[in-house]
């Protein structure tokens, strides 16, 4: 019995990575080993199946170049079985088959150049039926004109194909399946060429449904062309950089992470890094401020706050964020809060900067600790704690300022009330909340 | 069908409070509206089965002055069934079989003079068996003479009586019964006298299982006397006082707390408001210290340090905790820790203590900002988290001191050496945890 029988409810996955890859031969290496975002293929989607939630074994079937995608496979030591499909040149169909042997009963079967997120594999894994696709609706990176076309009726995929007149939406190439379901098709299926399109039209065929999963505009795309990998690339940095920001975040400090973590992608730095070089640009940024540098020192704590972007950013584009890696990345953003106000509150030399100083640092600690402290409770952040701007994007943006226009009071002023009041508001609303 | 029908898998519970409870006649009211540690038996019973994870309907079956106890639960609006027993001077058995058709398939079986924690609760309903008894064969509280003892083998209570020569534990008063099996025995059960024990005698009889759930000395007892009430009441004050404190707390602060704690009991001040007057407390210790008052600040300091027990002892007393109040008491702690370091350090009117005073800050809020952020991220706080002293107690009493002798600049680097450090350690502690 293989492995992976005995692991009761978990789910395998199938990684179709044997084919040709003709338009993308000038990269001098086979299809899945091409990067993107800093990650080959075949890891980031091995990747993303697992922080998606998949738990079962992946087996990656190689059979075109598949030498070096197994050598590659063991450099790197991808948690995955490696299945060679001698029959690969028939079509990606055959790979399904060879991979199945070794999966448990309910598989995932992915396109090694579909670049997806987890979030996507999630609601995949979601969804319940012996055949399930995702599906984009509202498709935002992938070409219409080269993927293939589905037609959704009562969310069942009834038709697909390339040339489709009329469509719903596009195939997103990722599949939840049953074993047992597609077991029962192998005969069916006893054609010489066999593509994955030829399965599907067998099981459709054969009064199988196809549960059609609305990935609805989540960012994904196929990757055939040098020109699709760097689209790819640019979708991923983008998806890397979104998120529940302030508005200092979002319309400046985003935009200019983005550039720095583009460069960050193929260098040896972890996140746990980079989260370190934001930290000492605050603390250095803080000892300027100190010393009585205000303007240099204000100067280095919007680039703290710049920098603090691309450690989440690096980790989202590398599939590799982690709860531990947020935690980290928190404690020191809280040192370095306390640092900065602190070098404003004592760098000015005046009493008077001194007290200030005081209120500005509970503030800006308490907006973190209320939050903190409501999950830790609760498990979630009620909805009505957001919305006010006291996160720390405006909190640095206004020390800075505090520093570069020389005027530490006003900043440590407002600073003080913005985080105190967002602080106070939460205390009261917590008197509202059911628990 | 009864409401209760429809719940699927939900737990209910029979509460019997219909005996005469002749021993506790003296008190003036029937024995289910006797007080303890501010609440009645009866409230207590419905509160600690409801905190204790169940989720099902209580039937309350009164007999003896049932009048009484029936206008006690529509006044007081418990969220209980109240049911009739006529028969109950044939035995608390009768009321048993009264309350099962009002019940869902499985149920807990509690007796009202029983006092518990929500704990043992919880751990009863995670036990399997169509016949759970909570036995202790480590009792602390209950009165072997009183109690009726049982004999264990395997897991399994094979024997129980009141004067066992020789036995293993005594019988707790808190059953898991499944309503099909229990069903089996009303007509072996057509004795003129029927007590509970008759059948579980009768159980055993038919060759049933009693599966033996070990509180493993639990803190509960069994309340026959005015004497049984004021044990009882130590008891439940002695067992809402313990946790995972810290040193100072541990041997100075609960002692006192504790006899606030029991005075507070029966006022109408709701553990919100207790925590508010700790606040308040140490806002006005904070107020004193700034105005450089640090003697009387510090002691009032300590004070609002014991203070802040009560809040969290009178709501296990009253067995109403909820992660709301516990996360409105932590937001005003933190508020409360940085008016009192802001006072101690622009109180004592240096310069040294002005600038001492931010580290201090910094590290006091750092110590619950990490653990909260922790558990936020992971649901739980690595055990290496804990240990060394930096827990608010110590905290408190650091500040407290330095301002009794006069000397805050000590007390503010030791709080902020304390801190950090702490917080530091975790941060290195992170880099190992596997998340």
């Amino acid at each position: 019995m293989p492995e992976t029988e005995r692991r009761g409810d978990s789910v395998g996955a199938a990684v179709l990575a044997a084919g040709f890859g003709e338009r993308l031969r000038e990269c001098g290496c086979p299809k899945p080993l091409a990067r993107v975002a800093g990650l080959t293929l075949l890891e980031r989607t091995v990747r993303t199946l697992r922080a998606g939630g998949l738990d079962g074994e992946i087996a990656v079937v190689v059979g075109h170049r598949g030498e070096e995608v197994t050598g590659y496979c063991k450099e790197r030591g991808l948690p995955v079985r490696v299945v060679e499909n001698p029959d690969y040149p028939r079509g990606n169909g055959t790979s399904v088959l060879a991979a199945m042997r070794f999966l448990p009963e309910r598989f995932v079967v992915a396109m090694v150049d579909h670049v997806h997120t987890p979030d996507s594999v999630r609601r995949l894994l979601g969804c319940e039926g012996d055949f399930v696709a995702a599906v984009d609706t509202r498709p935002v990176y992938a070409d219409p004109g080269e993927a293939t076309r589905v037609r959704i009726e009562d969310g069942r995929v009834v038709d697909f194909g390339k040339k489709l007149p009329e469509y719903d939406g596009l195939d997103a190439g990722l599949f939840l399946c049953s074993r047992s379901a597609l077991g029962r098709l192998r005969e069916a299926a006893g054609q010489e060429r066999l593509s994955w399109n030829d399965l599907k039209r067998a099981w459709l065929a054969s009064g199988g449904e196809v549960v059609a999963c609305d990935l609805a505009g989540a960012p994904w795309t196929d990757v055939d062309t040098p020109r699709d990998l760097r689209l790819s690339e640019e979708m991923v940095l983008g998806w890397a950089a979104s998120g529940n920001d302030g508005p200092i975040s979002r319309h400046i400090n985003r935009r200019i992470s983005r550039r720095i973590t583009r460069r960050l992608l193929d260098a040896p730095l972890s996140p746990d890094q980079v989260s370190l070089l934001s930290f000492a640009l605050a603390a250095l940024g803080a000892g300027l401020l100190a010393a009585g540098r205000l303007r240099l020192g204000g100067v280095l704590v919007q680039l703290a706050s710049v920098v603090d972007g691309c450690d989440g950013e690096l980790a989202r584009a590398r599939v590799e964020s982690s709860p531990r890696g947020a935690v980290f990345d928190a404690t020191l953003d809280r040192w370095a809060d306390a640092l900065i106000i602190s070098g404003l509150a004592l760098g000015a030399g005046t009493r008077r900067a001194a007290v200030a100083g005081y209120p500005a640092l509970a503030g800006a600690l308490l907006v973190s600790y209320t939050r903190a402290r409501w999950e830790a409770a609760l498990g979630r952040m009620p909805s009505r704690f957001t919305g006010l701007g006291a996160t720390r994007d405006v909190r640095l943006a206004v020390l800075a300022l505090g520093g570069m226009l020389r005027a530490p009071v006003a900043a440590l002023l407002a600073t003080g009330i913005l985080g105190n009041a967002e602080a106070l508001r939460r205390l009261l609303a917590l008197k509202k909340e059911r628990t």
